[in-house]
């Protein structure tokens, strides 16, 4: 049994003791379910040489964007030999763990910083190292799709290689481009290569775009403390009321951290939304239970999870880790503990990611 | 006892029939606690011939504003005559649902869209008309004092005459002004103010500011849709995370619509906020539970309600109609149905509300 190393030091000097030692390792024991629970991470991260050099490129500009932050002090052996490297310790993580398999997704802001041409690039580059991770792994991996939406014309036909020929399993978008979203017309050939190649998009956050960097580039409130749910809300807001759901109704979505606030306001979105002047066919509730899911990606929190899953059904939950962002062990606890029958934690560690991802269970 | 209107037309054709005029009788039963239920509402709006007819002036602008369009077709005559009327129905309609109370305030962009001078000069002008309905109506009304961030030392002198002379309840604020929030260090003056006074900062939606038109000026999503809680979550957090409560500990925020989904967020904030870098000496979420409050406007949902009361306590969250923006019988249903035993109604419903607002019970 190991010690919690974070709870070790948090002991400090009283970490020395006998008596300390003892209850740090009884403070971390193994997950209950560890061996008998077949668990899949949905929203986890990995990059590649490519477009960890780029981005770290475009670090050292005076490109003021709230995502570059992340990317700054940083070399490309370290990102890539950290684990965001599409192996290395990723696999002994898993099993320590007892996750199955990681759905596997080009890390944020994915190719979305680029031209098209150098994202398209990437994007492509990308996709071919995910398979061969996949292939390497029988039934540890799942990926998604990188591509450029700069170029919907090549993004569209990377998304069609990438289902047909790789095998891959939807697909990554980094919520805007160039402050831009995909309910803009310009982008509905990307919807509609999902929508028809029947994979689900999984808007992951970035950083609110150059327009509001005043508004949220203080306090590091552009990152997961605040600024990604706002950017992320806001992108599956726009497309449920642009009526991009009557357009394509069979597109599906996926938000990750707990679904981006929406479900909170799903109630007052439906009340205040203007049912007698809007074009649209339904509730902006009813294409969020319907054209979305929604994941546990970085809340360890029971409270809206146990509300997501009486608010929008135990269908529409998906667990999700976000690693190497968030720690695997808390996130297998926290779900190990939530207050559901085994029905409910099955729908949410493993069985709606195959149903959504279409993953075969080896 | 009468019908509903809204239910009543959207009967159609079959209304005029007995079975249905009794139906719709039926949905509308008196609130079970009308009588021995003390309420007080507590964000409540009025407008001024002088503030709508700015506001109507600038909706004839080129200005692209995301506020204006609420503005726009519409007469002072009509503004002042209608329910925003500081009198007119709404001591009736008061009556009618058993509110004992409004707490009152000018309504949303409140003066700050106008230049310092006239600013100030329609908020002193909405305070002096306040505290005339508050003297003839003794004991039914409470009210927040309007100010101009615009001009801080004006506005604080006018915060200290609000209290001082005219004894009103606390401060309304519409968040941004001209894109800027008070955790600009030119606006702590305005903080220090209500502070010192002991009255609370009611920060009011308005819609998001010039830089986000793009982003938000779409399906009418800047408004309570969706805008609104992007705007005032987005001041809340710029507030605790910029340190403001540790520079004015005894500073209370109130904000409305159930909190603008921070209590959903808040487990997240904590995690995601970097500790070891930061200078606050307190969890982003102990500044929300210490220093703040939410009112119920606006959300009749049960659910945010529920988690809301058990994540932040019964003590802070207080009850408010959004009159004449909701429906003050719906609001009173809502709330005399929910699952609360009577202490925390009551907390909710008015005990709340005079501790944050310093309410006589006359």
């Amino acid at each position: 049994m190991k010690v919690d190393r974070r709870k070790f030091i948090a002991a400090g000097s009283a970490a020395l003791s006998g008596a300390a030692l003892a209850q740090a390792a009884r403070a971390a024991p193994a997950p209950r379910r560890l061996r008998d629970q077949r668990r899949i991470a949905t929203e986890e991260a990995f990059t590649t040489p490519e477009q960890a050099a780029a981005l770290i490129a475009l670090a050292g500009s005076n490109w003021r964007s709230l995502d570059l932050g992340l990317w700054a002090d940083r070399t490309v052996e370290g990102a890539v030999g950290g684990h965001l490297a599409l192996e290395g310790e990723r696999v002994r993580i898993m099993d320590e763990n007892g996750v199955a398999m990681q759905v596997l997704s080009l890390t944020s802001p994915g190719v979305q910083m680029f031209n098209a041409d150098l994202g398209t690039e990437i994007a492509i580059n990308a996709n071919d190292r995910l398979f061969e991770t996949i292939q390497r792994y029988p039934g540890r991996f799942a990926g998604l799709a990188a591509f450029a939406p700069q170029d919907p014309a090549r993004a569209t036909k990377e998304m069609e290689r990438a289902i047909s020929k790789l095998g891959l399993n939807g697909f990554i978008s980094n919520s805007h481009t160039n402050g831009e979203y995909m309910d803009d017309p310009k982008y509905w050939p990307i919807l509609e290569a999902a929508e028809a190649l029947d994979r689900p998009i999984y808007i992951h956050p970035r950083s609110p775009s150059d327009a509001m960097i005043d508004a949220y580039g203080h306090y590091g409130m552009e990152l997961a403390v605040w600024g990604y749910q706002a950017e992320v809300g806001l992108h599956a807001m726009r497309l449920i009321l642009g009526g991009i759901f009557d357009r394509f109704p069979n597109l599906k979505i996926v938000i990750g951290h707990m679904g981006k606030n929406i479900p909170f306001h799903l109630w007052r979105t439906d009340n205040k939304h203007r049912s007698e002047r809007s074009p649209l066919k339904r509730k902006p509730s009813e294409y969020f239970v319907d054209n979305f899911v929604i994941t546990t990606s970085g809340v360890r929190d029971h409270m809206p999870l146990d509300y997501s899953v009486k608010k929008l059904g135990a269908d529409n939950v998906l667990w999700a880790v976000d690693f190497p962002y968030e720690d695997t062990r808390l996130a297998v606890e926290a779900m190990d503990s939530a207050p559901f029958s085994q029905e409910v934690i099955n729908k949410i560690y493993y069985e709606n990611a195959e149903r959504i991802f279409k993953i075969k269970n080896l």
